[in-house]
C-alpha cells in the first residue's frame, strides 16, 4: 500500500476512485457544509442528500454559489427529525455516510447512538478521531479524542489507541507510534492519567494492544520533538517521531488541537468511530478546507469498506 | 506607562534599567542555563551566584564559551543542600531572585514553598504563569497554570486569573481580557471545569476580581480567533481578543503551549506567582531564548518592585 502522507494526498486518492460515496447530511442548511459538500460533488466522489429547510438550503445554495440541482434535497425543517431521517438513509443503505450539519453535536450523536435505528452496534465505544496535517511536523498527526469522550477511562482509552493504529494502517503505517499525552514522562499519583497511561503501556508489553508501538507517559515535546529525549535523558522508542497522539480528555485535545489550527496553519480531517458506517462530525468552526477534508476521509472509509 | 508587546522589547526594557537583579541558581550545571545567564550577565542586567558542583560548572562554562570569571560559583554538589542555599541568598537579601538548574521541580519548589525557611507567605497559592509570543497572534497570551497545579481548585483558578492580571498589567494592559478555555462555551456537568467556569464569571460580576474582563466557559477558537464568535454566534466580550487564557488542569495548559513552541515558532518567558520574589523554573526542554526571557522577565518584576 502506498502511505499517505497529506490531506491532499488523501483527497486525490478519493477522486481517483471510481467509489461514489452517498452522504446524507442532517441539518444542512450551512454555508460551510454546503460550500464543502459542493466541492466533494462537483469533484465527483460525492452524492449528497440534503435533508433541513429546503428554503434555507435552496437560499444558501444561491449565495454560495452553488447550483441546489447538484443535490438531493429533503425538506424536513425539524432538527430531530432530520437527524434521525439522515441516519435511516444510511442504515437502510440508501447512503453511505451521514454527516451533521447545523445542529448541536449532542442531538445529532443521540440519532446516530439511537438502540434500534442508530448506526452504533451494542457495546462499542464511540470515539472521534482527527487527523492533523501541520506545516512544521514531518508527517500527519492521528489524535483523539476530540469531539465525543469528556474523560474516557481505560476501556475508552484502550479503544481510542485501537481506532487510531486502525486509521493509521488504513493511510498506510505499518506499525504507528502511540504517545500517550500528559504534562510529564513520569508515573505520579497527583495526576491520574499517568497512572492509567502505565497500565496501557504494560498492556502493549502483554501483546494486549497490537500493531503499533506504545510509550507513555509522555509529555508533548518528547512525542514530537526529536531533539527532547537527549535533553530530558529520557530514552523513548517515540523518539519525537510520533504518529499517533492520544490525549487525556476533551478539554486537553480541543485547546491543543485548536490552538494548532489557529497559529500553526493546520488543517485536519476528522471522524466518528465506532459505527458501523462513517459519521462525520464538525466544529461550526472548523475551515471549509478541514470540512472538505472530513468529507473525504469518510469517503475513504466508504470506499475501503 | 508604555505597553510592552513582546518579549523582546521585555527584554530590552530591563537591559535599559540601570537595576542589576542578583539570581541564585540552584544546580547550575546545566548548559542552557548557562548560556540563557551568560546573556543576561553580558548584557549587565544580571549579576548570578552558581550553586552546585563547581568543577562541573566551570567545565561548562570552557565548553559553552563562557567565561566562569563572569559568575560568582559557590560549591555544593548536594542537590537539595544547593537549593536550600540558593533560596536562602534570596531570603536573606544577598540575591534578588532564585533560579531552578539541573534538578526535578519538585525538589527545587520544595525548597521554595519551606514554611520556615521558603519564599511562600502562608496560605498563598503557588502557581505559575507563562508569557507566550506567537508570531501568528495579534498580541501577547499569558497563560496559567503551566508548571505548578495539576488540578487546580476554584480559589486557586481565582488566584491564577489575579496573578495573570497583574501580570497583565505590569506589561501596560490595564483591563486585560480574561479567557476561561475548555472544549465548549456551554455549562455543562459532564465537564465539571465548566460548572466552575460559570461560577468564576459571576464573582466577575459580582465584583469579586477585579481590573479585567472574564468570560467562561469558551473554547480557544472564541478565545482567539475574532471570527469565531460570529461562525459560532456566540457573544462574549472577548471576541478572539484575549490576552490571558485560562486553563482547566496542567496537562491542558502544558501540551496546548508545547504545541505552540514546536510547530508556531513561539517563544516564552515564565515565573513562579505568590513568592515573596521572583522564582524562575523552566523545563529542560524549553529554548535558551525562552530561559532569557524568562530571565529578563523575573529582572523586571524584581526591578518593579
Amino acid at each position: 500500500m502506498t502511505e499517505i502522507k497529506s490531506l491532499g494526498q488523501l483527497a486525490e486518492l478519493v477522486r481517483a476512485r471510481r467509489f461514489v460515496t452517498r452522504i446524507a447530511v442532517a441539518v444542512a442548511e450551512d454555508a460551510h457544509t454546503l460550500d464543502s459538500l459542493g466541492r466533494a460533488v462537483n469533484e465527483g466522489f460525492v452524492r449528497a442528500v440534503l435533508i433541513g429547510d429546503s428554503q434555507k438550503i435552496a437560499a444558501l445554495c444561491t449565495q454560495e454559489g452553488l447550483d441546489p440541482a447538484a443535490f438531493e434535497i429533503i425538506d424536513q425543517p425539524d432538527e430531530l427529525a432530520a437527524a434521525a431521517l439522515a441516519v435511516q438513509l444510511v442504515k437502510s443503505g440508501q447512503a453511505d455516510s451521514v454527516m451533521k450539519g447545523l445542529l448541536s453535536t449532542d442531538k445529532f450523536l443521540r440519532a446516530v447512538m439511537h438502540k434500534e435505528r442508530g448506526l452504533l452496534p451494542a457495546k462499542t465505544v464511540m470515539s472521534h478521531v482527527c487527523v492533523l496535517e501541520i506545516p512544521r511536523y514531518h508527517k500527519m498527526l492521528f489524535i483523539s479524542d476530540t469531539a465525543v469522550l469528556p474523560f474516557p477511562d481505560l476501556d475508552q482509552k484502550v479503544a481510542m489507541i485501537n481506532y487510531c493504529v486502525a486509521m493509521a494502517r488504513g493511510f498506510g503505517i505499518a506499525c504507528p507510534k502511540v504517545a500517550l499525552i500528559t504534562a510529564t514522562d513520569k508515573v505520579i499519583g497527583s495526576i491520574p492519567n499517568t497512572l492509567e497511561y502505565a497500565q496501557i503501556s504494560r498492556m502493549a508489553v502483554r501483546g494486549q494492544i497490537k500493531n503499533c508501538v506504545i510509550d507513555g507517559p509522555l509529555d508533548f515535546f518528547l512525542a514530537c520533538d526529536p531533539s527532547a529525549g537527549a535533553i530530558k535523558g529520557v530514552q523513548t522508542p517515540i523518539a519525537g517521531d510520533a504518529d499517533i497522539l492520544i490525549f487525556p480528555n476533551l478539554e486537553c485535545s480541543n485547546s491543543f488541537y485548536k490552538g494548532l489550527m489557529l497559529f500553526a496553519q493546520g488543517e485536519l480531517a476528522g471522524l466518528i468511530q465506532g459505527t458501523q458506517q462513517p459519521v462525520i462530525v464538525m466544529s461550526r468552526s472548523e475551515s471549509t478546507l478541514s470540512k472538505y477534508y472530513s468529507i473525504a476521509l469518510a469517503c475513504k472509509l466508504a470506499g475501503d469498506q
